[in-house]
């Protein structure tokens, strides 16, 4: 058992979507988000750079002594996972091995696709888990770096043609490789959901990384024992990097509810 | 006469349009350029993350010891130029009030169209000054928040269906708005101009911001009797605050010749 907060952060708003299945999940937890506004997209960044930029987001997590860290961003957790685990004592989730298990156990014909930013397909992170959990698959990957933009601008409804487009342009070989499977391996890409969806066609099954990556955390946290014994709801805290303005507004499209909890902007720098 | 560099910052390498321009007003000066690659895009931030990011940068191009400063970025030039001239005691140029100047030689109707990034647009400094300029003045104003990710993943070219059908939604009411004139208020719009100039027709004149403020800059530079007495090419030298691996394949684009000069990786947050 413990009452302590569980640590949840991404490049921007993105990860509120897993933050939303975490609370469906364990209302009872408390949870602290950390939204890197002030330095979003991570995507398009060097391998270096994303390893400083996740050791701040961890150490602002931490110095609110979080029992778990879940890396709700599809790039840190390609690029910076290991690092991260290995100067941490604490459990840290990343999106890639629960999107990789659900993919698999989607999967009929053994062709999944992959879209996630140009860190996420570099690292070659997902390739490598689905090849070890079942030899043969065929993964067909695709670097979107304009879906993130899209997302953040609120672009991403079915009827907007800039995102129908830039989506069909980035899905057209996936498509022609026949998967059955598309993993849409960043937090920001349940938004366009819809778009994707019928791009591909009803028979193509969606991951959605992020609320897989919420599922699977609370079930180590049940199994290492360490949820709560709260009954009550637990508090919810959210931190950005930016201005506070615009958060709630666009925080309620991720969360699909209005964003109840404070708000609060800090220098990510000083960690 | 001064022999000191002249130092010039962007968010990414959108400023590398106006060093280009720079070099070839003044061959012979030293210039010393910033890229913010590893914060960029500026463009959706608040006002008070960009002042502290623009304080950096320039505190960053002081270190070299530079005669004056080029602020090769719309969103800072709008947003952060009255601070960091209080704060400084050598020239600060932003692209703002060259293109103005330009705007209003070029209008024969009056109607100027001016895009740029949320930032900027939300200003209403090109406003302002187009208005002071010339009393009647009718502008036609929009934020494109997704030119910036666009040109920073090389989709610019004609041909390109992203990137036409991404400026035609922008474009579209100030086309209709009859304007005669458009300010091209980012430094990473001039990659943009083909695709930009074919959908508004060749009787709207594009303004060239980074252009502009090179023009600007040599004059006053000129006029003010800082200009360098040495006879050969001044030495460039290019920071940015993400990895350089990229740097040279994407600034040869930007630059339009191969970049010569040193690049370095510096860490931003430490000025």
């Amino acid at each position: 058992m413990d009452r302590r907060p569980i640590g949840v952060f991404d490049s921007g708003l993105g990860g509120l979507t897993a933050v939303r299945e975490l609370a469906r999940l364990m209302p009872e937890e408390e949870l602290v988000y950390f939204g890197d506004t002030g330095r979003v997209p991570y995507g398009g960044r060097s391998r270096d750079i994303l390893v400083k930029y996740a050791r701040q987001d961890a150490a602002l997590l931490r110095s609110f002594d979080v029992k778990a860290i879940v890396i709700a961003c599809g790039t840190v957790s390609t690029t910076a996972l290991g690092v991260l685990r290995a100067e941490n004592d604490i459990p840290i989730f990343g999106v890639v091995e629960p999107a990789v298990h659900a993919a698999l156990r989607a999967t009929r014909n053994g062709r999944v696709g992959l879209i996630g930013t140009r860190a996420s397909i570099r690292s070659g992170a997902y390739e490598r888990l689905l090849a070890q959990g079942r030899p043969g698959v065929e993964v067909t990957a695709r670097a979107c770096p304009l879906l993130v933009p899209l997302v953040e601008n609120g672009r991403f409804r079915p009827g907007d043609t800039v995102a129908e487009t830039v989506a069909a342009e980035y899905l057209a070989p996936i498509r022609e490789a026949g998967v059955d499977t598309l993993i849409l391996g960043c937090t920001h890409y349940p938004l366009l959901r819809e778009v994707i969806g019928r791009y591909m066609g009803p028979d193509t099954a969606l991951v959605d990384v992020g609320a897989e990556c919420a599922r699977w955390t609370a079930a180590e946290l049940d199994r290492a024992g360490l949820r709560t014994d709260r009954a009550q709801a637990g508090r919810h805290r959210f931190f950005v990097s930016d201005s506070t303005e615009d958060f709630a507004s666009l925080a309620s499209v991720f969360l699909r509810e209005d964003v109840e909890g404070e708000v609060e902007q800090i220098d990510i720098t000083a960690y």
